[in-house]
């Protein structure tokens, strides 16, 4: 048998149990440890390896000192929480030299500083290729954790910024015949939407989840956990004009399916609606409406695109049309 | 230039900095952060490589779930403290199959069972060669939390266990031609002394290391932190008689630089010593006084070996004979 990330992380899912200090174990985007009366204390960890997540074509050292802490920060965010701390954990070849060191460290601390987090430990050892590993530590109010599980019947469905950008830039970074260079900083040096959780802290219940994976994936991860489905409308979908004007292909890929975009995707009430977008307008965060939650069909928890007047079933890596 | 462990965590250690939250950064068995009124967090990660810390030979992969568990918790000992939760990140070889993952799985339980910990997260990816890493999350009481840099001028210095067992077993196993399997379970599924933070609650100051690296490492950690010397006895040393009969290279590599023991060194004050002796005999683990901390001369902070009447320096790696 031939096992993927699922089927692995299916296997040692029975490792887990309850705990009087856990509130949220695995099965969201960080795990949630009681703190105190006031908050709880998330994380999460996440490992990038060469020729997997990047090589160096596409990826910098700088680049990747930046990338490997926005992309943990922004699943802090995605729980509603802040990033505090992080743990590093380096597999490196015997031929890294301080150059990569030096510059990989620059990414670090730039974000580091965006971001106003602080490196708190870690460990090094020799690899055959270059691993990091990052543990990130957060923290967020105990009655404003953004569950995947939240979302209700009725609610809003909504994403900031726009769609597809990361996706683009890798194809020109991969596409060294294309001269471009546009949304490769998009990839490289990813927005993570740090304002988010202030900006919505006046809202008691948001399901959030951030696009690392594709909106297709995102949104039904918040349909399972919710049991609920989720329509959305492709002509609601915020897309840049340039990526609009691709081919329909190419297109579908970059904004259902491409990932690593940071973006925030989640559902609200209705009512709360104008004022989460008013309050995010201040901090320079695009929030639109794409769809709706409805209720749960038959116990299914689908995720339905509609095209061109039509409805197919989205899927996490591709679409079903419907009979 | 060449760079190692020490000199990558140097590059990287000003991207570190104070944080209301944070009490403890870099520089100690652990992280240790705010929770509450009465407890903290500690926070630990730690990576192993096929290659650099096992082989097929040497470990199984019911050996390396229970081992990398094993040794995180460890840290969390070294605090005073009580591992509660782990993510495990892991890099696995597209060829890695379902029995692996399962024999695997067993020793991550095993150990879980013993240390009452629970996993929380984890991600995997694909990798040339199997890595994985462990962040470890847990508790300690505020009061009690066992600093390196605690030692004073007076303390006695002693040792949990019994030295160099696990790189003796390290030994058999790397020389196929021996036959014979002594302590070769002492490097494969090290015991952890879990008790010792319990058994040691009384006592309000102690400084704690465990043997992850040798004793003349982690006494080297300790005085350095402490700014205090340390002399340590030869014949004081708890030393298994099978390895007291070998050759004084082999002992002394064993017992002074063999890592992987797992047995906690620390210092505390002579008028609490019987009584730790006394309450960890209680939960069956022997203590041994081996030394003394002396005062910090002309403000180096040394270790010293006396073997045969004669006082040799012990550094990290090795010894130096003085004039």
């Amino acid at each position: 048998m031939i096992l993927n990330e699922f089927s692995i992380i299916d296997l040692l899912s029975d490792l887990t149990s309850d705990h009087p200090c856990l509130i949220k174990g695995i099965g969201d985007d960080t795990a949630v440890i009681k703190a105190n009366e006031d908050f709880n204390y998330l994380v999460s960890v996440d490992s990038f390896t060469e020729k997997v997540h990047f090589n160096k074509r596409t990826m910098s050292p700088y680049d990747l000192g930046y990338k490997v802490l926005a992309a943990n920060v922004s699943d802090m965010i995605a729980m509603g929480g802040e990033a505090q701390f992080y743990l590093l954990s380096l597999g490196l070849p015997e031929t890294i030299n301080e150059d990569f060191i030096l510059a990989f460290k620059e990414g670090l601390n730039q974000f580091s500083k965006e971001a106003q987090i602080i490196l708190i430990g870690g460990d090094t050892v020799t690899s055959d290729h270059l691993s990091i590993s990052v543990t990130m530590i957060g923290r967020v109010k105990k009655d404003l954790i953004r569950y995947r599980h939240l979302a209700k019947e009725g609610d809003y469905v909504f994403v900031t910024g726009s769609l597809g950008k990361s996706a683009y830039g890798l194809d020109q970074l991969l596409n060294q015949d294309k001269q471009s260079s546009l949304f490769i900083k998009e990839h490289q040096q990813p927005m993570i939407r740090l304002q988010f959780p202030k900006a919505s802290n006046a809202f008691k219940r948001i399901a959030l989840n951030d696009i690392s994976d594709g909106i297709a994936n995102e949104l039904n991860e918040i349909a399972e956990a919710s049991s609920v489905s989720i329509t959305i409308k492709e002509e609601l979908l915020p897309i840049h004009t340039k990526i609009k004007a691709l081919s329909a292909d190419k297109k579908e890929q970059f904004t259902l399916y491409g990932g690593e975009d940071f973006e925030l995707v989640g559902t609200i009430d209705p009512t709360d609606f104008d004022e989460l977008v008013a309050r995010c307008e201040q901090v320079n965060i695009p929030v639109t409406k794409i769809g709706r939650v409805s209720y749960n069909e038959k116990g299914k928890s689908n995720v339905y695109l509609v095209k061109n007047g039509k409805k197919v079933k989205l899927n996490k890596d591709g679409y079903t049309h419907l009979k």
